[in-house]
């Protein structure tokens, strides 16, 4: 006969006490260091009303790859401890571990890249903030390794949280990103306690958020379904377009500095040159955040065919050329671009299939289909919509096949 | 440098349409033989304005036990495959085969526990219904070992898709519930498209679904966040009674059976006997499937404190003496009875406590935590309460350790 055991029960509440505090300090000092960050990426960049000439653009993104390329030359020769300073890489091998004195470095050239009109996202910065942060906290704290892994991971979380505004969303793919083809769910809870925190400084601290209310969703219907899986599966194309690119890029830089011996921070120089020569032919448009072009799309205005590919190419010189920035937001405009240039070839209204393209992108790129789902519901509210990213977005996870933009992403299950 | 390798996008693209296909077929099979089950059930129990005297009660309820035990002694003997009649077994343990002969015999058992008073739920036949199914068809297609046992959890989580009305949901129900603490992601696109295709034909056949708006949502705040994990911790307690309650009861019926060499059948008798007993002295509302006490707490009725005890106690007696029927709704009414008593202690209206408490006790005694949140977007709607619903169900997930309802889950990560 069973004994009801009531240590156990009393362990996992303790756990919970635990993680409710530690999370919470996490996340409220992560919110606040991305909020930071946030603010001054927006007294950079966002000038509508200031019109910058073609010609300017041109020479600000060469000073702008070679300030990039110096600071983190010198950032990395600055980082005497060995570590890598990655946070997926710090989770799985190094123990929770990540450089503290060399913080700030990404950031700041993520500000200097996409001030200077580099093509590339803002949430790389804010989850190496809120790894680097949460994985000093954890040091204060006198951590053991497997609760340091778990506040680093946390840390992400609150990151992501706090830049997508999307507090659950957020925190899940904080954990989904670790690896590929699994969740674990000892990751959860502190990256949802901490995600809500970090949002909820966030919005303290005057961080601005933009919500899409999906209009005009029809009745569901199981062929609208399957053709939102189509577009699902045409992202999961496009998502591997995407990352081959970045992939292509990155070989072909590394192999011109390797054969002409050319100091690592002339790279990103030679970027800047490179993006500069196509902006005559490409439109600005596909530099910085771009996240206009995903907010035309989700308002149901036509998109060209080919935006996803300039997109693509202009983030992948970007940072195949060894700029530093976020790699998510490029989903984001990709998906839907994607998403809203398809839809109406398969009769299909270009908001939603924007709204279902933006996921499903994340979905297979970033290789984190459930926390699409839930970035889904947050996003754009509404159940109907749910099922429609929640199918595409899988299919897009699984035709991506074991691509990521991850390098450091581990598989944990291959997907077929 | 890297090269663009399309096999692999080839083949995850056929792998795509290989499943839409499977599983749309599984789905509409699943979804139709689960409506089936419904209407039935609906058909045996659904009359409100039927008063049934409390001496008939109490008579049926041990004809009831017999019956049930009988048709479970034979129907057992009857299944001489030697696989043991569980999904979650076939899946980790039986290259996903299960007894086809027998399929009839839980569902038809769990009808006359329902039809009869006996305290269960109606979704472990529906499961059973689409893990069984899927399981034959998987062998008329003659699907290799890996592919089987997918396409039985799939079978899984579009019976859930019905029996809930949420498909996503219930999809990844039938993925989450298969082990503790991990989701594997190999299983999801076969699952959420079953669900999709079984919801939909359920809707097709008739079977009624209610969904909840949750009025009244309060601005979002930290402190109520907080509030809600507490009533997330104390569903997790709920919870653990729960499980802990079934365990024991399942434990001295067993050892009753084996001290006083009692023929099986006997054994829900004695259930049924002792169960007409204490309807003297505990409400009939707590017998069958009580959704209506689940409805009222959500409506914002008063419900007692004690109320999930007895529905509890009642369904251990129940499912612990031998009787068939499912344990999911059970953790429903009792997630909202406890959820809605709760609430007003903390200043909350009862009415997010008995959501956020419906889910919370789902997520803890099923181990399926990301499930849960789903749950209370398609259940609740709303984006606000995703949030709550989210904290609330992770804390409850933790705080019952490692115990489950499903014996045959296994343990992929522990909890702390």
């Amino acid at each position: 006969m069973r004994r009801f055991n009531y240590i156990e029960t009393a362990v996992m509440l303790a756990t919970v006490l635990q993680w409710l505090v530690l999370a919470t300090i996490t996340g409220t000092i992560v919110g606040t260091g991305t909020s930071l960050f946030l603010h001054a990426l927006h007294f950079l960049t966002d000038h509508p009303a200031v019109f910058i000439p073609l010609w300017v653009q041109m020479l600000l993104l060469p000073i702008g790859g070679l300030l990039n390329g110096l600071l983190l030359y010198y950032g990395r020769r600055a980082n005497t401890t060995g570590l890598k300073d990655s946070a997926i890489a710090a989770v799985h091998h190094q123990n929770g571990r990540m450089p503290f004195k060399t913080v700030l470095v990404k950031p700041v050239a993520a500000l200097i890249t996409l001030a200077s009109g580099g093509s590339a996202g803002k949430e790389g910065p804010c989850s190496h903030i809120g790894g680097t942060l949460a994985s000093g906290l954890g040091r204060v704290f006198g951590l053991n390794v497997e609760l340091q892994k778990r506040l680093v991971a946390c840390g992400v979380s609150a990151g992501f949280a706090s830049v997508f505004g999307t507090p659950i969303a957020g925190a899940i793919y904080g954990v989904e990103v670790l690896a590929i083809g699994r969740i674990r769910h000892d990751f959860l809870f502190p990256a949802i306690i901490a995600g809500v925190a970090s949002f909820e400084i966030s919005k303290f601290w005057g961080i601005p958020y933009h919500y899409y209310a999906i209009q005009a969703l029809p009745e569901f219907s199981e062929i609208i379904f399957l053709k939102t899986v189509i577009i699902g599966c045409v992202c999961g194309v496009a998502a591997w377009i995407f990352v081959d690119l970045v992939g292509w890029f990155k070989g072909a830089f590394n192999s011109l500095r390797e054969r002409f011996n050319i100091w690592p921070p002339f790279m990103p120089l030679l970027g800047g040159i490179l993006l500069s020569v196509l902006i005559i032919f490409i439109p600005t448009d596909y530099l910085g955040l771009s996240t206009h072009l995903m907010d035309d799309a989700l308002e149901g205005q036509a998109m060209p065919y080919l935006g996803f590919f300039w997109k693509a190419l202009l983030v992948a010189i970007t940072l195949g050329s060894g700029f530093y920035g976020g790699i998510v937001t490029p989903q984001f405009v990709i998906g839907a671009l994607v998403g809203s240039s398809v839809a109406p070839l398969l009769g299909i209204h270009p908001t939603l299939g924007a709204a279902v393209g933006l996921v499903s992108v994340v979905a297979a790129a970033s290789n984190t289909p459930v926390a699409a789902i839930l970035m889904g519901v947050e996003l754009f509210g509404g159940v109907a919509g749910t099922v429609y990213v929640a199918g595409a977005s899988i299919a897009a996870y699984l035709v991506i096949g074991h691509r990521s933009v991850y390098p450091d992403q581990v598989l944990a299950y291959p997907k077929s």
